[in-house]
C-alpha cells in the first residue's frame, strides 16, 4: 500500500475556518468541485462530481476543528476502499493541514497524476480561506494531459 | 521506504524542451531556485541553494530527451541517500514528465511539506517550458509555515 502526502499552512485563520471548507458542502464547492452534493455529517455520503468523472466519499469522522476522515465508496475504480486523511493542528497564526490520501495498491501513473492535483486542489483549498477564492472544477489548474 | 510522485505535462513542447530545463544550470536556475551553480553531466555535482538551506545532487543518469536521475549527497540529513528520478515521455503535443523522489526512510511531516514544495517546483517548471516564466526560490510559490 502507498499513500499521498502534502502539508499545507493557511495564514492568519484558524483550524475551524479551514473545517468548514471541508466539512460544508457549500465550502466544499468553493475548493474542489463546484458539482459537490450530499450530507458532511459522520456516516453520511458526499458526491464530488467533476467534467470527466467523480467520487462518492462516506464521512468516517468528522471532529470541529480536529480532523476530517473519508472513505472512497464510489467512483474510480483504484480509488474505492482508500481513505483521505485531513488533520488540522493550529501554529500560531497558521492553520496546518496535515493531508494523506491512503492506501493505493500500486505506485501507478495516475497516482502521480493525483498526487499533483491534490497538491493544486490543496492550494486552492489555502487561497479560499485566505482570501476567499479558491479554484474548484471546473476552473481548476491543470497539471498534465489528464486534466 | 517511502516515496513522493508526481505528474505533470507540458503542452505544446517536447522533451527536449523540458530536458533543457533539467540539465542545464541557467534551466534549472529558471525553475527551482535562482541560486543553482555546478556541472549537469553524469557523475558530477550540481549545488542548489535556498534562503533556508540547500541540496547537493550527484548526476547518475542523464539522457538528452529521455530520463536524468540524481542522487542527494548533501543537505538535509532526510534527503541524502534518496534519489530523484525524472522520466520524460512524448504523448502526441504534450511533453509528459513523471517525478519520483525515492527512498524516504520514514513518510514524517517534512515529506508531506516537500510533497507539495515539489509540486508547486513542478508547476513551475511547466510554466517556465511553456511560457517562458517560471517562479523559482526565492519568489516561489509558500505552501505552508515552513516555506
Amino acid at each position: 500500500m502507498v499513500d499521498i502526502l502534502h502539508r499545507i499552512a493557511v495564514e492568519g485563520r484558524t483550524t475551524d475556518d479551514v473545517y468548514q471548507a471541508l466539512a460544508t458542502i457549500d465550502g466544499l464547492a468553493d475548493w474542489w468541485t463546484e458539482d459537490t452534493t450530499g450530507g458532511t455529517g459522520t456516516g453520511e455520503e458526499i458526491a464530488f462530481r467533476f467534467p470527466q468523472g467523480g467520487f462518492d466519499m462516506k464521512v468516517l469522522e468528522s471532529e470541529p476543528g480536529r480532523r476530517v476522515l473519508w472513505e472512497v465508496v464510489g467512483g474510480t475504480p483504484e480509488w474505492i476502499g482508500t481513505r483521505i486523511h485531513w488533520d488540522l493542528r493550529q501554529e500560531e497564526d497558521w492553520a496546518v493541514v496535515l493531508f494523506k490520501h491512503e492506501g493505493w495498491a500500486e505506485p501507478i501513473e495516475f497516482m502521480h497524476h493525483c498526487s499533483t492535483k491534490w497538491a493544486s486542489f490543496l492550494l486552492s483549498l489555502k487561497a479560499l480561506v485566505e482570501d476567499g477564492k479558491g479554484a474548484p472544477a471546473p476552473r481548476d489548474v491543470r497539471v498534465d494531459n489528464w486534466g
